[in-house]
């Protein structure tokens, strides 16, 4: 199978290097009769669009949407949905001495090697740019899940080491860097400031958070949950680690300290992230994501071409000093997406006899 | 799609129930021509199987493994391998006091709330006697991969708080817990004896390496390698996190130190953990995975009955103290099934004109 | 994708040789709650049977079907069913001067083209043997589409070259051979008759029909619900050729002709043989498909063996006299797995706030 | 599974409605490193656009076709290939008097019972417009085949019951219709015009023939190459029949007629039709489909709208009078798309061990 769908039921077909005419998607399985409009998705693609935030690049995309097919009179049809976005503030030549050269951090050397062929310019399809396809189709995603009353929404719990205080991130106000943690916040933006100065970058980690998901989404024994879930947001070119509710700090814990008990009123506590046995169980899902810092930084680095010599060259280029905040929709996009699977999924596959609650 | 698949090109399904009469898996995909023996798979299922391990269950099964097709005079035939293990040492009377309750930290509510019905008896489906069939399908793909060079181990990072020292895990002896660390791994022993004693249980990390793997595989944007790998960790009971290379720690690292430079002898260090861009570089892969405390423990919980009512009991059953060592070779399954499948993707899809080295 | 599965909702998996030790199935998907017994299953093995129908090989085989999994107090869990057949009439010396033959009309050669090793015993996987698994799979599918009032029969239409009038099938007595046509029966009877005594073998036509199917199955553009049936009937080793409704006399007609006129009491005919657009209409749905004659016959043929020398060979061993119509339970099984994969694809994909009726 | 994705390994997903801005395809798996140039897939457009054929529509589409990713400097990369063609000849209101009205033979009524709601205009997704996606991703595999001495080209049998002789289709001049038949051309071309004239239309029978399609292809035992032909040309909106080789033929056969023996020379006859066992024999590959006659004619017809009352009305629109000869470069393109499927699952199955020739 080729890579570049996801989902089952509800599935995307992404497509689109950084420097091509264009980026889209084509969603399809989205049930019948939803309203959608391209202002829907706009919402969501404006808050990945670069230049909004603190240590943002400078590339100016207006990221404008269309939907091509797949909707009538503001209703979906149920089928494909196609949406594209052109690339408009291209500048091709800045990559013009990166084309032999592969940069360390990313994908140039491997896809070279996989290849044997690749788009040098702004990263070709293994550019961040990739992202704004994921956030459209994950739009649809969270408009269905909406009228089920799934809400998806992610936060910054760490930058460079500053981690956020432990507060309920949905009480909290946005803030320029989705984190709900004012304190941190300022510490991190001056981090962001400094790294900037310096030419180099910061990585993080997201804190993902579902409320109103129903018990019974998953399908154990290999498309559990959980499994998807990690899988969706490992697919995310910064992601190096994700974990589930208490995540890493269960090796720590013992098993009756580990436990969640529940009682008649639910849950008391929730070390598992709201999934058991790789089902959801009712209760909020907990998801962190691991983010590297963005490869591309402004000081020099040394480098190998393709020919086998060594160079030292700042990729130049206009990057974020962080993937942090701009990842964040991304992140509550593949959740949204994998949701909105295993919700059809569950749904096909709970016969009328028995069937869930 | 129901989720007892899992791969592609290289695929497996799994079937069986704790305390039903068998438990299985058809291999299909396996290249022809490959010598394939009982023996190959036997010896993969003796490293899981309970009793040989400090802290392991007093179940005692032989898992002894049949071939039922797809091998003709010693050789794959190209068609499906399907194999077999009779559950053997099954008490399901132990189970009958549990019938109608929720044991903590397992799947019994949610498999309620998903399928209105389920086989209560050692946790049915969801026990972690499913991961004989993952195991014996993933002896094949390790099969497979002997051929290619590829090596794939797992080693016991931590256990209980308890962490090896950083050393080289290959070159160590295995020990009792597959640890590289002789005194950690004393004191891991120690630990699991008082457990045991107080009725309790632990978790831990473990350490999955990959020697060998060419450079190449991958299948971005979704199907990235590590995308892959996340969700074939985390489909494991057990797993609640996951780490490639530098893991968590990339959230505190700048560009500058996380990228690792590469000269025409090969990368200088590995924090990618031998992925970038979602595609294998062709060094060392390198994983982890956080590993929760086994659920099932001779203490006393309190726990939720279908009928709403609190009762306090012991699990019983016979149970392990940690899932570690015996999730290892587990773990280590689910990784050659990526890979494996992986290896054929790449031959398929990389057409003759260009092409990777 | 390797080919031993079929199905995405509804999915069953197979496997087995002709002379293994056993042929079998995994059913992934299946709803939970359903009542469902080994004797269900074994009724639809039944009429499969070799030796009931006239013509029939002497290959005894009790096909005794074990229920390994996914089944709880009588009732499916919503999880795997994994169902085998022991094979005990095996006598494979028959086919040691077979072992480097290409026997005309077989799948030896591409066998031998596409894998580089065969079982050549009895066929190996290429068997018919293996419509066992198919059977047993359906039966499930069946035993799901009962309680949704689908019901799905099948009859022969023509052998031989002798047709069956143009009568009503559904209120036809079985008679030996599936026929609704008594007289027709008898000059098939006897056509068997001759052609066993001159070591040939016949092919034929079999209708199948499917009552109470609801409107609405089938997922255009590609996975329309007449595709899916057309690749599950022509996956059935003999069939080479399938037509929907009035099939190829549609070449022969005009349009005002060939348009089903519908009024509000229904479509007044059935051309198009229950299926617009890929969709189901809810009339009857009418397939037919050419069953080819049985390759193996008794007579003497010229066959090239793997040396490339030509010999002039029996095939021996125990075979038909005409597919038919011990592919007829074949045929149903394909129906029903396509009709149950579309019905529990429907349910999912068709979301609450449209929807069809 | 929703269903506008067809293939494997070799993967279309195409979107958009007649009346919509566009109609595309992403083309997901495309081995890197083939020239591939807008021109090489145009040229399939136009053998397919109207106006080009006696009794062709006379809708004007110059269907100009845009790549939009995957292609770089004139090389496929191995990302996915997005192209698209605008709609530009559009006149919706044509079709207002149909909004509530289910068109006879077309798939009005069940689009209505499956999604509960529908784009009249042209048919929407329903319209054959559809298939310019579909030629458009043939192309792609057309352009792979090409570089494997793979040739697949489409003839037209019959027209309204008028057969073309028994000639070599490849030898013969492709005529106004694509019949190797100059006199059977004749004679269809004086049916169109008649049948135009009294408002009526006509269906046929394409013959696809394969050249130099290698032995091996093909997955049992539910993919085999003849079953995915039989899908991807039953799956075309005006099919209703499929034969491979002898169709339907083979069920007056008798075995010792119909086998094909085979010498040290090939082949000596090709009832089988080039693939025996669901595998490709290297012989040519022989299909038929039975096209139905275009549901859409000018003459009055009896027809149900939404509301259950019957009105009286002409279709009106533009419309061809045959499918024939448009359909045959849409059969090709899904032929194509099925062998370029599954070369590639041949070379990524085929172990290194084993293996074909």
């Amino acid at each position: 199978m080729p890579g570049n769908s996801f989902g089952h039921l509800f599935r995307i077909t992404t497509w689109g290097e950084s420097h091509g005419p264009a980026i889209g998607v084509v969603v399809d399985g989205c049930p019948p009769g939803l309203t959608l409009s391209e202002e829907d998705v706009q919402a969501d693609l404006d808050r990945r669009r670069p230049g909004a935030a603190p240590g943002s690049t400078s590339r100016r995309e207006s990221d404008t949407l269309s939907i091509l097919s797949g909707v009538f009179e503001g209703r979906t049809t149920g089928t494909p949905i196609a949406m594209q976005v052109r690339n408009a503030d291209i500048d091709s030549s800045a990559y013009d001495h990166l084309r032999d050269v592969y940069r360390p951090g990313h994908g140039d050397f491997t896809y070279e090697q996989k290849y044997g062929i690749r788009d040098h310019r702004g990263g070709g399809r293994a550019s961040a740019r990739e992202t704004v396809a994921r956030v459209a189709g994950g739009a649809v995603a969270r408009r269905l899940l909406r009228d089920e009353g799934v809400l998806v929404r992610g936060f910054t719990k760490a930058l460079g080491g500053i981690a956020a205080g432990d507060m309920d991130p949905w009480s909290a106000d946005d803030g320029p860097l989705l984190c709900p943690d004012p304190r941190a916040t300022e510490e991190m933006v001056r981090l962001l400031e400094a790294l900037r100065s310096s030419g180099d970058s910061a990585g993080g980690i997201v804190d993902i958070r579902v409320k109103g998901c129903p018990a019974g989404l998953g399908e154990p024994v290999f498309d559990k949950l959980d499994a998807d879930l990690a899988k969706a947001l490992m697919s995310i070119g910064a992601v190096k680690g994700v974990e589930v509710g208490a995540g890493f700090e269960v090796s720590r814990l013992t098993g009756s300290r580990c436990n969640d008990v529940q009682d008649s009123a639910g849950f008391r506590t929730n070390r598992a992230g709201g999934i058991l046995g790789g089902i959801s169980t009712g209760q909020e899902i907990i998801l962190h994501a691991a983010v590297k810092p963005i490869p591309s930084i402004g000081m020099e680095q040394e480098m190998l071409t393709q020919r086998g010599e060594m160079v030292r060259l700042s990729v130049g280029g206009r990057h974020d000093v962080s993937a942090i905040p701009r990842i964040i929709p991304v992140c509550e996009a593949m959740v949204c997406l994998v949701l909105a699977d295993h919700l059809l999924r569950q749904r096909g596959q709970r016969g009328k006899p028995g069937g869930g609650s």
